[in-house]
């Protein structure tokens, strides 16, 4: 699937008789292929969320003509928020990440295997471990301290840097600072965490220390959006491991490396794929 | 959703453009709100297929005008097989067991607790050993023994039985026969049988003794469709349970039910619910 | 290994030099021969922890003599607590249970097939629900409503039912009402609960609700003792099941069940197998 | 525990009474701070197996005088197999691989965290694709071609560098040419191959392909020592993922990525760190 150029519509309206027949109707009388089409309806909330992706080969409109047709054929009649990707132009995605590379070094890899489909332009970090890694896949590295007296000027060089290379995604690979309110706002839901925990069980810092304390049997990872509210924003996906009282807390840690890596290359997958829609405090995602 | 009185529309055709339209414009114009749409396009074989449930209360068609209109307006266009099934009408199950019955009460008892939506005919048994349980959930017991001599006239009795109940489902909860090819003939994809390996590893007698033997660090159990060839119909589902040395075979046999009666019990609820559909050697679950 | 008569011993105290060859010398004098051992050294505690399990046949100490030789050869030269249980001397447990009997159902069942080699004294609820399965499994039935002004007066019924079948092991199958930090302290590591969530995450009331607003990916069932804290106890075992934006709340209530089962049925096998150690706020679970 | 300089004694013998007496209590004649006993009593073939880790700080005997000592003490008398590892001897190691990296990647990727307690030698490939990422690592690199006309010349040099590294360990990390039995039988029970398949299902070539075209419901993958008959030898880990009607065969060979780094890295720690033992076509795996 991975070469054919293809189209994917996200569209999230409040739920209406007609809806499918709505936009698969739109698709067909322009020559789409659909390649496959994904719904969900959110009986708490009304809403209704929708992925399509279609074949571009046949289909009659340019990228232009499609938001206008769309726009006025379907878009406003249901109240529609919506958007088109593109399989041709992969997300833009920035790393971040501090010293553990555990992550980093499974999304590098990944994307020369091929799993992951996104245009990787830089890594920035609060350290220089990472650089050569990075120098290894051919990533630039851009160091950025960020001591307590730095970071105002710190967030000031990332964005400028995310800026000049439009980046479509932030992914926080065990990224150790905290964003500011300022930053998030400028990437809502496109800022990807890992949280070295089960949320919301053990949120904040040191949740392995914690986990190991409290003398739990499974130990997990949480991917997810970054907000406002520190751990607290939308889950894209969750591993668990499982332990025992044999692992001590160095155990604890090197186990959960395997639940970070998993949850976190699923989700930038997912999300570099289009496959995540917003829907409230919860995550819908078409796999 | 329980309680919804709903219909289910379950499609498999060649794949083709405008099908989703065709049968969303369709259920639309006769006022269906829809509850859900499942979509698969089978790459290797060119086949489409589709399960879509919508809300019966608006809806315009009755059972006939349904499957008129449908043929007529989108069935024969697209060159479609399909059958609509009804949510108030709960598929009636024959449950059939030999000594173990740890698949059985289970079955039983999701049943009692409102999670399986089948209408539980009766409990058919070679053995005696099931018949209190099935008083006990209230289901009729037949004993019918299978002693080598007696296997025609068996299924002679146990067909007649199925007839008279007009059953649609037959699950095999740990049943010990190998039921005849014409008794298989007699109901396509709609007997369901667990067998206690990860199949296709194991198949045949014994499969904890050959997996105990083996020194495998997981063992598994497989629900799939019944059909002429010994466990080598479509897989529906598979669970594992992991295992270690310190197993002996006891402690395999007794891991290895909790795999079948999760296998098993997610099987049947699939089916009833109308989720599962036939493509080639495969199962396509709607989940 | 279930009719072999063995005993089993299960020692605690500060790690020392020579304890393993204290034990097993001590064993082997007495021509002990034995079926396994297992320890567990807890460097953040210092503490030693240890089962051992001996067939008896050959054994040259009654229960007597053995507490009184072991007493002095090895347990106050390394000021070790200690017991002894008998295979033959199964647990005696009472189970409690409120409206849901998934739990109930799953753990009689287990003891019909031999799985739980326990001695199911009783049957305890707040309402009759239960009442019927218990009867079908011979287990005997007591209802004591526990209305708050007949709240006291319930806990004395039940203790007094507790003592008259000296209770070893009080297990809450789901059962909503919390006992008071007098009874708890009659049972100290000998109650089990089930708590249906994967703990410390959505303790306290409506787990699953809290789960379902949250958006998690995993919902999980935790089986703990019970302390004064509410869901704070030692964790014996945790179990969990995947969800995802299809899954509504009573569909996560339906999937929670199989975890709350598997988590449960596993640590009331662990304590009647005497398998489990209290290290401070955790368990030690040797299998 | 990775940085104390313990030692660990791995035994074999058939099961008699006073074998835990008699080890513990030489060790502790002779100081031995125990970290951590295991064993294992095989009802099947009475075999007992044994590993004890202990602290060297306070223990009296050097290498020889423990071989010596322990053989005349113990071992003659239990008519036992075993040897001696030292932590601070780490276990020297050469990683084959053919064109797919991922499994190779990993493993030196927790080489450098520290996670793998092992001295990796070196890289022999048949391809070229592993040289830059070996080099990055810092591991040297051997390119030995193995077309036919040269696979007897190539098992020459691979021996030779093997040797002359006197590798004690090595890992098949998708190395995709049979060794010849000559080859195995220099290093039995000191091979490791990872098969990407849940074996004994799906043995030999193209395991994917069978598995996509079986329409399996989990894929999986097994770490195991090599044998003369190919995917038969003691399985070592095996590790398993969900896949649905949605994943293509890409998706399946992707998905199942993920299961072979896990198998084989734990395989490959367990038996660095001196966890496995043989029990006839079974591995025992003390973790």
């Amino acid at each position: 699937m991975a070469d054919r150029s293809s189209a994917i519509l996200l569209i999230r309206c409040p739920d209406a008789k007609g809806l499918v027949a709505g936009v698969s109707g739109f698709l067909y009388e322009h020559g789409a292929n659909i390649l496959s089409t994904d719904e969900h309806r959110d009986d708490e909330t009304g809403q209704f969320l929708m992925r399509v992706e279609w074949d571009l080969e046949d289909f009659g409109l340019d990228r232009e003509a499609l938001a206008r047709a769309f726009d006025s054929a379907v878009a406003r009649r249901f109240d529609m928020q919506w958007r088109v990707a593109y399989s041709q132009e992969p997300v833009r995605v920035a790393l971040f990440v501090s010293k553990y590379l555990h992550c980093l070094s499974d999304l590098l890899h990944r994307r020369r295997e091929g799993e992951l489909r996104a245009d990787i332009r830089m890594v920035i970090s609060n350290h220089r471990d990472a650089e050569a890694i990075a120098g290894f896949y051919g990533v630039p590295f851009h160091y950025i301290p960020t001591a307590p007296a730095l970071k105002a000027e710190a967030e000031r060089r990332q964005l400028a840097l995310l800026e000049e290379e439009r980046a479509g995604l932030i992914v926080l690979a065990r990224y150790m600072q905290v964003l500011s309110p300022e930053f998030v706002a400028r990437y809502p839901a496109r800022i990807i965490n890992v949280h070295h925990s089960f949320l919301p069980a053990f949120s904040g810092a040191r949740p392995y220390h914690a986990a190991f304390e409290r003398g739990v049997k499974l130990i997990g990872a949480t991917a997810h959006y970054v907000t406002d509210v520190l751990d607290d924003g939308p889950i894209i996906e969750q591993e668990v491991v499982r332990v025992s009282h044999r692992d001590q807390l160095a155990d604890m840690i090197e186990k959960g490396r395997d639940a970070e890596r998993l949850a976190l290359a699923r989700a930038v997958r997912w999300h570099t794929e289009h496959r995540i829609l917003i829907d409230g405090r919860k995550t819908v995602v078409f796999v």
